[in-house]
């Protein structure tokens, strides 16, 4: 057990839901962006959020309705402590960008407030609590961000009841490249466009890829991995809520992507490449297209992120 | 290449479609039950179907309905050739059984003329050319028998268009308990009562457990084989059709299986344990409580079967 400390800065990152077929069970951890947040013990008896930077003035502090006050609560209440702290959050990501925000920041409260404890949880143990703050930001307890921020690498929910996380392989030159037009999607509208039913032969290609595409993982085969990223069932019906979807993805195609989908709800749109060189290829071509349309973008290019949450200096 | 006969006979392995939560697009071999086909070349330029033993007087014996003859014939139509031969075929399987009768004729059919005329194809290049044996039988070109008892092993199929059959690894110790309840279920019946379009949180849960059955084969985990292998799709609504399915379930999960349930269309149930006397101590199990309610049943106990269709002495 680590000596106790009154102080801790962690680094929580942003995550991929989805993975194309993989809608709301599979999930990836990316290097950048991400949250950093600083907790301070005190004794109040009270968790209180002292600064959010980077948010635009968008994000509450109210520590009923912030995800990341909200989760390490949770995880105090079920231990049955009451212990004070004072948060500072510094958002080095875009909010509602489909990158797993919300679930950044519950994941890196309770993190970090379990390392001051003295790690009474596993990092699987606490996902439960910062799925509590997802509760507060989307309205349901979903575990596909906050899973893989926490654990990193690629995850799998089997299921909820009892919640089931399984780690799967992330084979070395898989590289993620990320563009954020910057429109507003809400999720709310993101989750309306989705269809309460669909055509059993859609859901057959959908569970054939989810498992080829773990097959793919295992046996690293990157041919296997693209063919299998697919989206039959949430792509088709939010590809018309991100501008220039298609042609984001011609582009990403034409220039080597394995596959290219949307992030979470988006706007992000996300591709998977082989290899860093290919990822910075794919990435500049999808921003340059976006640049052509006047859309403004931000972008990232990143390995998957084996570590997940981290304690940072 | 081998030299060429003009005589063979093979033996081409029942299967087990479905695998619980990959409803049409995965399946498995067993050792027995099977086809045994016997092949002789001729110089009538036409496929003959010379004697069909064991079918009780069931199955065509016109070529153009016979499913071992149609395949050969798509095969020597595909390669512009003509070539005559007799086939005798010993069903040594249950008709309409769900066990993939008619996709092991198939298959037996034309792997022995593949033999016969030096191998020109490899055993998954065969595949498409069974499958027409399958439109005949059934209507639609299925590959999910077919392709397991070609192959052997576990098989996903990932895409029809074009066709993508991936071999999934096999854990050792890993059977097969099947309990045939001698009632008849017909595949038009079976397919009938499938729901034409499912709720989306059914499709999530059924393609989190295709992924993780396929994480569960590539790490020896039976017991996430076994959560994984659970159908919210076909078995609600087949399982009405087979006489005391849930009884027959309970039996099995009491009795140490990892999983159980329809195999194909049924009526055929199966069960996969880990170890043969965990198979055997559920197989007796299953065929007990079939007798207390006076339904005769044949059973077999198997590991799954590596090898798929053979040549026999």
């Amino acid at each position: 057990m680590p000596p106790k400390k009154a102080a801790i800065k962690v680094y929580a990152p942003a995550t991929v839901a989805n993975l194309a077929c993989g809608f709301d069970v599979m999930g990836l951890s990316v290097r950048e962006p991400g949250d950093e947040l600083s907790l301070m013990l005190n004794s109040s008896g009270k968790i209180s959020v002292r600064r959010i930077i980077g948010d635009g003035g968008k994000l509450s502090s109210d520590p009923k309705k912030n995800t990341a006050s909200v989760a390490i609560q949770a995880m105090l209440d079920h231990m049955g402590i009451r212990q004070g702290a004072d948060i500072v959050l510094r958002k080095r990501m875009p909010l509602g960008s489909g990158l797993g925000s919300s679930a950044a920041s519950a994941v890196a409260g309770v993190f970090a407030m379990n390392e001051l404890l003295g790690r009474p949880f596993s990092k699987s143990a606490l996902v439960p609590f910062a799925m509590e703050g997802e509760r507060i930001a989307c309205g349901s307890a979903h575990a596909d961000n906050v899973a893989p921020s926490m654990m990193g690498g690629i995850v799998l929910i089997r299921s909820y009841h009892p919640l089931e996380i399984i780690s799967l392989p992330v084979p070395s030159q898989m590289y993620i490249a990320l563009v954020h037009p910057q429109v507003e999607v809400l999720t709310r509208d993101a989750r309306a466009v989705l269809p309460r039913k669909i055509p059993l032969e859609t859901g057959i290609r959908q569970w054939a890829n989810t498992a080829s595409l773990v097959a793919g993982l295992f046996s690293s085969n990157f041919t296997l991995i693209g063919k299998s990223m697919e989206d039959h069932v949430a792509e088709p019906a939010r590809a018309k809520l991100i501008p220039y979807f298609k042609e984001a993805k011609e582009a990403a195609l034409l220039d080597g992507a394995l596959s290219f989908s949307i992030s979470g709800s988006g706007p992000t749109v996300f591709a998977v490449c082989k290899g860093k060189a290919s990822a910075l290829r794919v990435m500049s071509s999808i921003k340059k297209m976006y640049r052509d349309k006047k859309i403004p973008t931000d972008q990232y290019l990143s390995p998957v992120n084996r570590d997940g949450v981290i304690v940072i200096p």
